[in-house]
């Protein structure tokens, strides 16, 4: 078991392009949404597949810090799981870009429905943890439920 | 991924017990239950923990088959995820007695909230595989959404 610490924002504009270190392209999908915790399925580059159960964050500062338990899974199952999903599939490129203190900015640039949305995301080790924001990182969104993988999986 | 074929029986008196090989106690509640799967994490003898994903059967005939996905998860991953259940914990514990054609009954008395109930279960190749019927094998109840381990785990 891991507890994950958090924080996302907005990204405006372009500028984080030319840091990019690596990109992946993710599907996922939510088996479940409902009650204490998710169940997500992730299909990482058509290759590697992950099966994620995380407890639910509450809205507010809680939303920084959630259990979460991750085991690899085969390709094949994944792919059999995104059929059994709730929601529909979210479609995104993952591009990764240093931050300071060796950490590193998520930037993920949404395809399909949410076509135009592009959020970053850093993983830190305390919640009061000092973060240097980027010129192109914008409003921050920690804990707001819109901007959720939960909600942004769901239809509608 | 497998799929899982299996026939559910009420059991009649004790004399299954002169038969037992072997008996273990699973303690197992849901992640989630609604959408297309069910999410499950089982405890077995305190020992042995696994996370199952089951596409969701329609009641009748196709309650026979299920894709199943088994996943062996760390018992300290297992006993966290219990508290992210929904619904209640079940408690039993499993019987195995030989069948004919090298096939094992599955034999589960239950404790707790079900005390008093026991079912045997039959997993089968085929459908309409031939099923040699004991004596302390009572009514059918392959299908019967009353005695799902979904049902047998929702609360009231």
């Amino acid at each position: 078991m891991a507890v994950e610490i958090e924080r996302k924002f907005l990204v405006e504009g372009d500028a984080w392009r030319d840091s990019v270190t690596a990109s992946r392209r993710i599907r996922q999908a939510y088996l479940s949404n409902g009650g204490a915790a998710s169940v997500r399925i992730r299909v990482i580059d058509e290759e590697k597949s992950v099966l994620t159960v995380k407890s639910k964050g509450k809205s507010g500062e809680a939303a920084l810090s959630r259990a979460e338990f991750e085991y690899s899974v085969p390709l094949e199952d994944a792919v059999a799981m995104l059929d059994l999903r709730t929601g529909r599939i979210i479609d995104k490129m993952r591009h990764l870009v240093p931050a300071g203190n060796g950490r590193t900015w998520e930037v993920d640039v949404f395809a399909g429905a949410h076509e135009g949305l592009v959020l970053a995301e850093i993983e830190l080790e305390a919640a009061d943890e000092p973060v240097e924001i980027p010129s192109w990182i914008g409003r921050e969104v920690t804990g707001d439920p819109r901007y959720g993988n939960v909600a942004l999986a769901q239809e509608g």
